[in-house]
């Protein structure tokens, strides 16, 4: 009774949903991170009005990653990041067509969540004393050379890769129930640590929508370069070093399994 | 001997226990609701005696949902929130009357609970030279026009009717252990991001209820429209674009259930 | 072959190992109480060296409970509060020996537990400004009445307890991997709520033991009043109104094994 | 057929991908604790342009071990401390030269990790007013005798090894998905309490590389013999009182699976 289902699993009439399904998930992925984009930002603003700190647009910063995996997870697995993307593609976790459809939707969902952002707050939110660019653009601190920068970023960059492959470890497949938590929290981290060094980025697509709307290029390079040299390495090292299978257990399975079969075969 | 079972609970006997449960159910919505109130207000008094902050109060917000949540979550789901009950009943996951009694319970809830935390706080905790108009009544800040303060209610309201669409997911019915938790820091995500806006209600009922007790009701209009055309545009969306029944391990496990029962078959 | 095992159970002998569990058991509340204590009150130390705030004491008061229960919420439940334990014993879940016991231990382990502290911190460190009646002293803000203050420790309590009975409830009986961070998060809450009011105890041990080593016994008697009170009518409400068996399940699963048997009766 | 398995398991060909194996996981033990050097003392840095508080670093340090455990937990279990090693090795989980090479390990790593940060950080990030032997250099208050100190260092290492404990518990086995998190958290919670005390280190090498690098001894011995005494008095007191093998479920499945057999027997 389950031939005929696989059958029609094979027919061509089934590609059309299939074709739909992937522009819902690219979809998400572009409201996901529009949604980073926007939220983050706002958590972002600071000026003689709205109090804020380092410390509290960090944790929210974390807090509004753990919102769009909460939200799109179960949808596209909510990247919201090129170097993320890299390294599922790396991780043969994604087609290279959905790859590169993930980056678009990641580029034009970042730059309309930045512009809705421009949209329906003040002039005085988005330019003030403490961020005279515009809220939320990434800029290296003065008292580091950009080879420093580049550097920092590539190392962030590879500790947020390693705990997407910590996630996507075999041996974790069954510990999926606080992700969400684990990352917005390590987001926060890294925000924290790096913060007020290079702004810590560690997403092409989350520098390049306010740099765009904001025409603020300077040190500009140094959040493509970074970002995905550590989404590079740090998932090849992890592939091939790290990862492994749940082989002991497999086994353990199928012995039993075995063993099962056998007995029904004794009676 | 699991025949006599089915039977009675078809027998008209058993009709007096459902309305029981459900009455139960609606009061537990009420207390969940009027905790929300007291103790998450209560975490936003600021006067001369007590400090807090914008990032204190919304961190407490958060909790006090993840508080709600655990305490009630596995009684009637803790809404606490009319947006959160109209997404409910366009997810056919309530009765309309229910969805109509949830609402009363929350709006009576919050008015018990505002009015509870009046009653056990002294008059300088309620109204301050921060507060003039009453602890916990939201409004928009001076800079916004209306149409901004409603705009980003909707789209901080559709952000949390996401996150529930993403509990409701049948793809995450298994991974509902950290809901209160990841619940309750989305929420202080929120209160922090436009908390200094328009006070991040998303909520006619938490707006109401201060309303009220205070007689402040200028923009009370936007916590009205914003959240509950929010909940209706993001749920709708959710639910047919996003949302997904997990077929594909069904089907699996019945093909598993059909094999085992034809290797009963042989045997 | 699992005849002779049952038998064992059943003789004499085998009391003393449960009557030694039994010790190490209290011996656990014990030192988890203690641990409460030293670490909780070590948090709220502020003086003119170490900095502090009302917002990072709570905080790290709701982590320490976090810590106490992942330590020995599997040894001995981790109540670590008198008025956790009438719950629990109201609740069926503790025999009343133990629970005299649990009370005895929680007394005497706040006892060490705060005496360690005065033991390894300066003098300067337990008395400033700012505590001066000594440190983690629960008292009541002047701008309250004794009946005022009494109230918010029932209410606070009664939260407190609306959580225990919803981690308790068999519906939740699976839901219990991020039980301390939950619980850890929603006493940072309820400390931050009424902390800045009445001292947050909801514990009468927690409270007795600063009292006794500092002699400051004002208004005293709220904080055993107030939290045993709150868990008396909670967890009876709770009780009656809103616990429930999952009885659809079991059904569920009894007529499941059911098909099986007859399945294989048939075969 | 699962016989063919099991012999080349233990064919002598097999040995080399198990030393492989070991030298990946010192390895990522290595990465592990560069790190949280890296990180943990990135987010210590404070001074005339970077804002801090012992509240954000403490967090951020807690956040770090957070990232650590989520990235190489699955891997190597993520250790990063050589008290934490000690109490595995008295629970029987790790052989004495896995130990040994951890140790060595975490040294080395804990070394390279602070390295990185002094090559990518500008020297006014390092050495600042508040942090003059250099940042996150472990140092006792000036209100504090040395045996005090060691006092603190033994009762929060011991504290963190009862996580440990907590987390290795057979109880526990099935409740993982949040480890994670609870850790972060707890870590924070030590640092908060401890950090303006001792530094709060709980772990030789996290103090001995910001001490060898900065030629800063003063008080050293304290964070070996705290953490180390207090690793082992911990761990053998929880081993031995409250420590509990799962006997009563596994018997129970025991006593089903015995039913099941006897059942097909019948058949």
């Amino acid at each position: 009774s389950a031939k005929p289902k696989t059958k029609s699993r094979s027919s061509c009439w089934l590609l059309q949903p299939r074709q739909l399904n992937n522009i819902c998930i690219v979809f998400a992925e572009l409201i996901a991170t529009a949604m980073l984009m926007f939220l983050g930002c706002m958590g972002c603003i600071e000026n003689s009005f709205f109090s804020n700190s380092n410390f509290q647009s960090a944790l929210n910063f974390g807090f509004v990653v753990l919102i769009c995996i909460q939200c799109f997870g179960c949808v596209c697995g909510a990247h919201l990041n090129p170097a993320v993307t890299l390294a599922n593609y790396i991780y043969n976790m994604i087609s290279l067509p959905m790859a590169i459809s993930y980056f678009v939707a990641q580029m034009v969902g970042a730059f309309i969540g930045y512009g809705l952002l421009k949209a329906v707050m003040p002039e005085s939110a988005i330019y003030s004393s403490s961020t005279s660019s515009g809220v939320c653009v990434t800029s290296l601190h003065s008292s580091l050379t950009g080879l420093q920068g580049v550097v920092i970023e590539f190392l962030i960059t590879s500790a947020l890769i390693a705990i997407c492959c910590g996630v996507w470890d075999p041996r974790n497949a069954k510990n999926q129930d606080s992700v969400p938590v684990r990352f917005g929290l390590a987001i926060a981290c890294l925000s924290l640590t790096a913060g007020q060094f290079t702004g810590a980025s560690m997403n092409p697509a989350r520098s390049f929508a306010p740099a765009i709307w904001n025409g603020a290029w300077e040190n500009h390079w140094i959040y493509w370069v970074g970002p995905l040299a550590g989404a590079l390495v740090s998932s090849l090292i992890y592939k091939y070093a790290f990862r492994r299978e749940v082989q002991a257990q497999e086994e353990q399975e199928s012995t039993m399994s075995t063993k099962r079969t056998s007995e029904l075969e004794f009676a």
